[in-house]
């Protein structure tokens, strides 16, 4: 059995919904020894989250910022927690509905997306900075 | 260590919320080896999803289906990505809000779900046709 | 490889949002044994969730709540599940998007969880009652 595991710092991205497939197969080449397993990706954020979707058209994630920001607006006048900036508490609540972690099966050493699939960090403030990934794979 | 994979294709369902617990515990009779474990469910689409939620009572995939449909509409009037149909772009934010892996516990050869949990389909697309499941148990 | 699994039952909570880290990681000192791995926490409940938020300030759980609420209402006229009372249809709703499992990677037989980040438990329904968890570790 194996197990591999690997901590990466992203680039900053500006807030909006990115791509990333490649540089985490990039970053972890010791997915390819992996002949059937499980990726884990966790994000060690609380304002920023990961998600999979469409891969091709980029319009497609200029259509999640537009919608997730009028779903949980900024203006919303109950939020008690904005010390942080208005962008804060809609980056809390975002972040957990997109979750902090994707897993995805392995086969004959790469990951099984499908055809469309793609792997996205979901920036959600203004100024993320730059965002600690934690890789783990495991199997045989 | 014990690592099963298998690749299925499940049947056309119609747009709404489906329960696939005994199909899934049908096409993987692996899971029966594993005595503790994970199994993990992965969807290769971005227009569907799974999750998991009540087993009985069929109104309750019924209200999903309403309620997620006036929270995402199609008649959003910012969409961009519209060339696949209205149906589209509302799948694929729910894809991803609902998302596209489940992981489930395996005790004794079996799946750990409460008494009142079952494994649902989410079909977003109008004709979604038949979706790709990967099936991946680890334990021993 | 190692694998270990336990059945936790919590106390009961009130509705709303709580930190769970510090119970989780008292009931499983398994952990400590695990050089590199994942840790799944999964909660065998359709009305209740687990997600992953910030542990310092409590008004980002009470704005969960608050938001929540407003977001999936108890006054929505369009559900036909209602006989277990109004916080019931909602409750499954919200465990869906929250979601009903977590995987967290551990490291030197730690959670590596971000510094901000800790285990909620969802409680969606007025009197949820004791929720029982399965945790389950493996790795190296």
């Amino acid at each position: 059995m194996k197990c591999y595991q690997k901590s990466i710092k992203l680039r900053p991205y500006p807030r909006g919904f990115h791509i990333i497939t490649d540089v985490i197969i990039n970053e972890f080449p010791q997915l390819e020894s992996i002949e059937t397993g499980i990726l884990n990706i966790f994000i060690q954020h609380t304002s920023a989250g990961l998600t999979i979707n469409e891969n091709a058209d980029p319009t497609v994630r200029k259509d999640f910022e537009t919608f997730i920001n009028d779903i949980i607006p900024e203006t919303y006048s109950k939020f008690i927690h904005d010390y942080e900036g208005p962008d804060d508490m809609p980056a809390h609540l975002k972040s957990s509905i997109f979750g902090s972690s994707l897993q995805i099966p392995i086969g004959h050493g790469k990951l099984m997306l499908g055809t469309w699939q793609g792997i996205y960090l979901c920036e959600f403030r203004n100024h993320g900075g730059p965002r600690k990934l934690i890789l783990t794979a495991m199997g045989l």
